[in-house]
């Protein structure tokens, strides 16, 4: 988390001018890199936001980014690094002074710190980490002892504490008094001070604005709150966002193993988490391992042609079902005309039941108590679903190609294929779930794989009994 | 935003339990339900958060909820209620007295009150605010002044703001003296306090953790920071959330048409709104209009037969395209076998790209900037792909079929239908923002809509033009 200290009092637009990004400012600056005009570029940014600026710097076609580092590379202010995104910052920072980097990392809070310096190849980091004081040294290593996406890593070993026989007046004179000695013992930004046992562990808290409010000689004691959960740093970043969530936290203590408190993680750190979450089980359900405004071609097909192989063999698998009744298309050619709207829409049904059950377990709404409960509604939505759209295609089939064996037997396939569809779209995640993995990956995947071969089976196996 | 004040200190468990629900307090609570006794009821749920309580009681069946609430509606204290997902509230609420309803809106911060409120029918929210002081009645209908989903609904009317002329002592003993007051004046919890000039314009503000740190008599004009934003009431509640995520906000100023300061937005409430919108553009996308696990297979299907039926319609469209090629299907019924290939691999590829846009849309890292070169980028990738498959399938196909111009017509229909699918992808979303629409909605049906017509009529055309 990190603040600039914009002294300029202008009031910003109140308009929605603030959600979009001005393009224009996006154009001036292009130009002034195009023209290798360092004063413009300067200008250009002076006034800005760090979130801004980072903004408007991601927006850059790549090499205008590069000219832009070569050129200004202070304009990229430890704030404005902590703000942009993973994969700029990555191509960035080869391109910095180790120097520049030690005094971002220096600067930010140890949990921005660190994020910065997980970018960084083996050579940089060891000369970043070179120029560190011994004990930012010493928190940044600490905070790697902890596995990437875990809570630890999100952790700022910075955080305000007092012992539980102190007063309200006690606690707001220490703060005081380690802000008047400056330095960097208490966080760029706190909300709640954590209140300790003689060993160091948390046993309540208070929200600074209850500080504000209540009398000098109070003793905290009296009136500190339960703390709703103490995070283990090691577990996952998505589960301490889960946690933050669901107890509206504003920042929450950590605790070693001894439970004794040694820093706290904050809500816009979680919100980030939340975002990063929630696109990466987007992206999984439509089979894109990785996607970001500034990858090139080449690196998105990377991304998307394994998901797409997986699909080949899939569809190659479906294909086989069809090739087993070449004899009864040949025979009846209506069934190649139809056979598509059966798989089609089983595959639908299969992805809608999917997606809910995703979100479900994200959300941690589908738990073992109402597991059987929610897989019996599916499968019933499943099936008046089939019913419905049988008796319509049946209809459409009979009004195509006169014939009501045909019809009679589209919609049977048809609500057979709902059936297994809705069974599939809540089984396979759970199934995933269970085994370990994540539900979000493969399972449309397994899911328009069951619904394919299932809808061809049962269309055409159907026929061949029925028709011919 | 509520908090419990629980005097009682245990330190809770320090253990992923935390994460999942105990499923045996569910059990347990189920059990006093069956057996109607109000105490057993009352005792399992005594020392458990509100928000604890409202995921247990959420977790219980229909039949379940409406028979604790008919033994002990009281354990659904204010906090409680202010943590039931909506589907669950609206349930509820009918069962309980307008008196117990009354208190909970009062106890509430504004925000809170109002999103009970909202689940009220007519009649019962005329006799809820009937028994609300004149004070709380005005804050109520001055939320519902604004629109649903918007910013306004969400903001709290209290907040603490101070003269740009005071100093640092004046404004925390004008917060102590609020405090020691007693009363709602002050919100239960807030993080910044808001400067503002003789107009009442919010022109500064500072973390109270900054608060906290400098000397009582700094003045406040020479050490507050610049508002990253204010919040105008009417812009979409998406867009607040955006504005909170971007700019790191823990809290944000509300102005009115004048600029006055009238309220505040807290991080808390913007975490559920980017849980919401995340969760609505995964349905969207699956083609699921809302879902809830308290949902009936009835209501299930409400949400999912629509989709399925525009599904249908397409899938017909498809079809049609099939039965214009009947003649070469019955002459070659491997071009029945390997259609479908063609169409799923395409639509795979349109959903990726379309995915990827949407995502991108959402965090607006697709802007008019780097509109054309992310499409250019989309068409690259889909062509590149598309020679890549185009090869693969090209060797199966004649490795199966021993067809080499067949293979050559799958290959050429395939890198075709790639090239659809990823303009598609992207193109689409980008339409539908164009044309004011959500580009989450509707979109992936128009993308397969793309990839099974063209994937079809590439193939079956291309194959009655070249083999037979």
């Amino acid at each position: 988390m990190s603040e600039e200290n914009l002294q300029n009092n202008q009031t910003p637009d109140l308009s929605l001018n603030t959600v979009a990004l001005d393009t224009r400012d996006i154009e001036v600056l292009r130009q002034a890199v195009g023209h290798k005009n360092r004063a413009a570029i300067v200008a250009s940014l002076k006034d800005q936001h760090p979130a801004d600026i980072a903004d408007i710097f991601e927006q850059l076609s790549t090499d205008d980014r590069l000219a832009l580092v070569d050129l200004a590379a202070d304009v990229l202010s430890p704030s404005v690094l902590a703000e942009l995104e993973d994969e700029v910052v990555e191509d960035v920072l080869p391109l910095l002074e180790p120097q520049q980097i030690s005094e971002a990392v220096t600067e930010l809070d140890s949990d921005d710190a660190i994020q910065l310096i997980e970018e960084l190849d083996d050579e940089q980091r060891a000369e970043v980490m070179a120029g560190l004081s011994e004990r930012d040294r010493e928190e940044v290593e600490a905070g790697f002892a902890f596995d990437e996406e875990t809570a630890g890593r999100l952790m700022q070993r910075e955080f305000v504490a007092a012992p539980e026989f102190w007063t309200i007046g006690q606690a707001v004179d220490h703060m005081r008094a380690q802000g008047e000695k400056g330095g960097d013992t208490l966080p760029d930004l706190f909300f709640d001070l954590y209140i300790i046992d003689t060993h160091f562990r948390p046993v309540g808290y208070l929200p600074l604005s209850s500080v504000m409010q209540y009398r000098r000689e109070t003793p905290l004691r009296d009136v500190m709150l339960n703390i709703p959960v103490l995070i283990d740093p090691k577990i996952d970043q998505e589960d301490a966002a889960y946690l933050f969530e669901k107890y509206n936290l504003i920042s929450a203590p950590v605790v070693d193993e001894n439970g004794r408190l040694s820093g706290m993680i904050t809500v816009d750190d979680m919100v980030e988490v939340i975002q990063e979450e929630n696109k990466e089980d987007m992206l999984a359900l439509a089979g894109v391992s990785e996607a970001g405004l500034t990858d090139t071609a080449f690196s998105t097909v990377r991304a998307r042609a394994p998901w797409l192989l997986v699909n080949l063999i899939t569809a190659i698998c479906a294909s086989f079902v069809i090739s087993l009744f070449k004899e009864e298309i040949t025979q009846l050619v209506a069934l190649a005309v139809l056979m598509p709207i059966v798989a089609s829409l089983g595959g639908n049904t299969g992805i809608q039941a999917l997606t809910v059950a995703i979100r479900a377990l994200v959300t941690r709404d589908l738990t073992s108590v109402n597991t059987w409960r929610v897989v019996r509604r599916e499968a019933m939505a499943a099936l008046m679903n089939g019913v419905i759209f049988a008796l319509l295609l049946a209809v459409i089939t009979y009004v195509w190609f006169k014939d009501p064996k045909l019809s009679l037997v589209i919609g049977v396939a048809l609500i057979f294929n709902f059936l297994c569809a809705g069974l599939a779209g809540i089984l396979i995640p759970l199934g995933l779930k269970k085994a370990g993995a994540d539900p979000a990956v493969a399972s449309s995947v397994f899911v328009t794989t069951v619904t394919d071969v299932i809808g061809f089976f049962a269309f055409l196996g159907l026929a061949s009994q029925f028709l011919l």
